[in-house]
């Protein structure tokens, strides 16, 4: 374990990709595929078996809006790719995971609207062995930090409470958004992009309203002056908005992939620790990219916690290496007498698995 | 524009992964699409039309390695997704420029080897009309730095070393290598993941042999001690060793993305500021997600030449915004009376994208 | 008009695939994609617009069988192939109409066993044109007769009676039935191939019964004693038994496509005249291949009710002649004043047409 | 054996689809497939293992025409969907294969105006165990006759001679050619659809001057004169004229499919005995669809050299008999002492399937 000291932060960019977003999407069905290969593998062998679905596509499809509801005309395509074991019907549960995640976050989707194609192969037989035995299967780095600071904070929270909270109010609200906060010095600025969905608005008039209607509740939950939703806007016509059937951009030009929107903690933090893994989608076991990215984020919780000194902290895996005793353990932090809280949490390994196929931790 | 102080590095982890690796592979087949389509814009129309096809997937194969020369088994499948305006024959392009980029990276490699699927839409109305101006299509974040640790510097060495240099030696040195790279105060340690090609290599011996003497080559010619080749490596069958057929391990078992790999810098470097953008396979004239990544490298680079301070740049764009006049540039950076060289640097916009076309700039 | 006489059958090869056959659902769902395209148009414009959909490939699935319930481990894969006129949502027209096809076939079936994917491009300029004339979109051949021989009427009453009735009393009865006749002279025998089902079956005793129970009904439904199922049964395991999860053998290694098996009545018949174009599937208003095998029929149907003479009939088309007009008509019959019959016939196309629309006509 | 009187035909239709029509264009790679997958299995296994690639689908391109050479700007999609025993890399050597025939083909192809997808599955268990054995995989038809009449000869010579002599002084005669020959009593009329390539005309005129030459080689080498090319045409524009770029109509609007166009004797004649199987694709091992309609054309040809009695046969096989012993042979025939000549054609099986292995047969 290897400590500096921390950075101080005077200027801050930091985005959120909601839900609904295209990478988010895939995002979010790597890691239903993964859940659910995971127990079906729990299921027929009492452990979980090799697998990384850690590559989903998503190829955009058309869509026509039109106030009152609109239609879907040519669908969006989810590509599954990855490896797995296929002592379970891989590809049927992969399809049918992916069908019900797409259900629950974009409810007004149906059926045709997607075309599931799962290009899930064999994996490589060096490294399908290693599942079993806790032993790193790549050579990567996972990344964490605590606390947020104030700006990424709040940008997560505006997102998680437009998808949660201002839904049950403005059901106009799809799950499509992206929220960029900026920080310098004190001055705090928040951009968000909403994709609106067309069912349940009349017209440019109603699109209209529910906008500043928006924008004045977030301002007043959020105590911010400085917020502005769809800049791009012109009342003109209805192509110049940013509306939608389902609710995301993906019905209409924006593909998406896995591991290319937030990272494990909700958010992209360009001018903080990043880990490139996609967590999403791998398997919970043995693959570094995902265990060591939410260890990383524990450790900093916990030493933020028990100190109340910010940490970053990044720990490295090296292929062939147990994965409780990583190579590499970097902690950017004033705290002191660090060696016990990173030592008992590389020991909750196992916990860590279970969280990750219950769906206990934030992975996007 | 504003301006912090810059972060000391007392800690670094550094990372790269060179050609022939699933990630880059994708990388490079984005780019060589885009360049293809820009070109073919250009001569068509007399200017480059929209496109982003930075969503290039791949699918592994299957290899059985021989010593001598061993074959795929099963192909390995290029899903090319992306948008593009189809006034040409988007697609045929397409396919081209990747059959001939991965006949460059992988001159072992055959037709047979590789199913290339174009799965490239028409874009949204809204943003295919934005790439004749040049204003913003997304809202987004570029980041570069200047200059590079010495480790970093040696991580992107070793690696353009042996892909360009040693294998002149070596023939058996395949393009998938894997450079990490870490310091902690004085101290340096270097791994390589390097996929060795079975054609040029008689048995288990040689295979030692020749890695024993790549290793030695690279202390020599960079002059560190703490380097090692494919740790995980068993003398026992060549199941247990890094072999390949044709350089690559997407040829068995492992998958790849577009802007899962290496930044623009040809680095991966969670300890320092990156962006998640992918900018490979981007349009070159309004995806700020590509352009503003090159710029702030050009930037940190000019501030670094003119001062002699290391710099760190981020520039954010807004939707709708003139590319010339982002709405945010941070600097970190000791230097001063950087206002010019931001200016001076964002108006060559032009050469920029003429870059791009020309495939002047390292994009992975 | 031309008239031959007819061919008297001595000897008789017969043969039917049932509606869960791979190849008559290939049929059954490039007919109900048409037929919903059709409405979508006749809803949207007033008038059916140019398509054909007759090139639905089925890729099969795997399955594992098991007494009381096995399961799907591998999607079958269902590609639509054709053209059509995209002023509608072809795509999700097609897929839905493709599920809700499948789901009344293979009421077992669930949504993640069966992966629809459309590749319907636009079609050729100048075929596009042709569907709003009455004017023949290709040179090709339509061909009935009547009444059937005997053989030929038991061979589909058989097929129809095992699907549509016995099925009642026998859950078990798959709908991928294959049914062969053959007569020589007066000796009639008939071999019936039929996909079980192991919901409804507990083990091999279970179905050695319900295979000689179901010999028994049909031999006195149909008063034949010549007729046996699935000859090739071994019982000493379940895999050598013709057992199904859902009732075809699409989920267990046999691909298929539109055209390959039955003509539009229902029938293999080598021994008798038969059109190789696939009805199914093509546009019911100009496509010849489709409407020249119904009305061949109609006019042999007709000549053979009001004459008592049998008939074969085949029409010929000539791009670009009208349809109402075709170049050739041949008659082998024993009929006369057959030009009445067959102008009256030819006329008939717009409630031809119509009838396509509604379903009325059997077409494989 | 069983046999019949012959059919007298007074009126006849016969179509021929050359080797560059969409639908033959699959029968051609279904067989390429088919017999670079048994030369591999014998270098591999000295013996043909299991394989039925008899599902070839063509998803036609888009293409633009121009006088002196146009483009092709949306590729080809060739799906080789069937089974295969995986032993060998079935996937490359199918891509190869097909890769090589359309080469051979169609000259003017370049790769990338050819997408090639294998979706070939491990067979079902108990099919696949009946490859090495002579036994029957299936309950199906093999039908033949000889000798051709006059008009079914002249419609495959015309065929035949257009793409192979004729376009060696005509280098604008493309592969896609079909031809319709129909007779009445002594009334002869061919009608001739001609795919001609655009990189060897200079205009409308030239188009024209080509089309009528053609058309006197074929009336002076054939002796008729009833013939006509390209009916529909009208020299206003080249979107009125059959118009190619290499020289198949799939290029542009044109789907196809193995087993949707030539019997094996190279014509589709509706008047006459037809089987509905596909010999092209399956393995020639134990695949009755295919070794029963050559062995029936070999008796039907070895009937009438030996009697000079015309023949039509009949061989119906059944699901796990002796391919050597089929328990249904019909013949239509005047001729006698049939006996001998059936049972020894049946004995020729090792060198039928030799046959095809080497391309001896034509088979569409």
């Amino acid at each position: 374990m290897r400590v500096d000291h921390p950075v101080e932060m005077i200027s801050e960019v930091v985005e959120r990709k909601a839900e609904g977003h295209p990478d988010s999407l895939c995002d979010g069905i790597s890691e239903a595929v993964s859940r659910a290969l995971s127990k079906a593998y729990i299921k027929e062998h009492g452990s979980i078996q090799h697998h990384n679905v850690d590559k989903v596509g998503l190829v955009a499809g058309q869509s026509i809006t039109k106030w009152g509801g609109g239609e879907i005309t040519k669908p969006i395509r989810i590509i599954i790719a990855g490896r797995a074991n296929y002592s379970i019907p891989v590809e049927t549960i992969a399809i049918k995971a992916a069908r019900d995640y797409i259900k629950q976050i974009l409810p007004l989707s149906r059926d045709e609207y997607f075309i599931i194609e799962p290009m899930i192969g064999v994996g490589a037989s060096e490294l399908a062995g290693t599942v079993n035995g806790v032993v790193a299967n790549d050579t990567s780095v996972g990344v964490g930090f605590s606390p947020f600071t104030p700006i990424e904070q709040l940008t997560l929270d505006i997102s998680d409470y437009l998808v949660n909270d201002a839904v049950k109010e403005f059901p106009e609200i799809g799950k499509d958004i992206k929220v960029m906060g900026h920080k310098y010095k004190e001055e705090i600025d928040v951009t968000v992009a909403l994709g609106f969905i067309d069912k349940y608005l009349s017209g440019i008039n109603a699109y209209k309203k529910s906008k500043e209607e928006i924008t004045e509740v977030l301002k007043h939950e959020f105590g911010i002056e400085n917020i502005s939703i769809n800049t791009l806007d012109k009342y003109i016509s209805k192509d110049n908005l940013f509306l939608t059937v389902i609710g995301t951009s993906a019905e209409q030009g924006d593909d998406g992939a896995t591991g290319r929107g937030n990272r494990i903690n909700g958010l992209i933090t360009p001018t903080r620790p990043m880990s490139l893994e996609a967590a999403c989608g791998k398997n919970p076991v043995s693959h570094v990219g995902k265990i060591y990215n939410v260890m990383a984020r524990s450790i900093a919780e916990r030493i933020y916690e028990e100190t109340s000194k910010p940490a970053e902290v990044i720990i490295q895996s090296r292929i062939g290496h147990s994965i409780t005793k990583p190579p590499l353990v970097l902690i950017r932090s004033d705290a002191t007498k660090l060696d016990e809280i990173v030592i008992s949490e590389l020991e909750k390994l196992p916990e860590i698995t279970q969280g990750f196929v219950e769906g206990k931790f934030r992975l996007f």
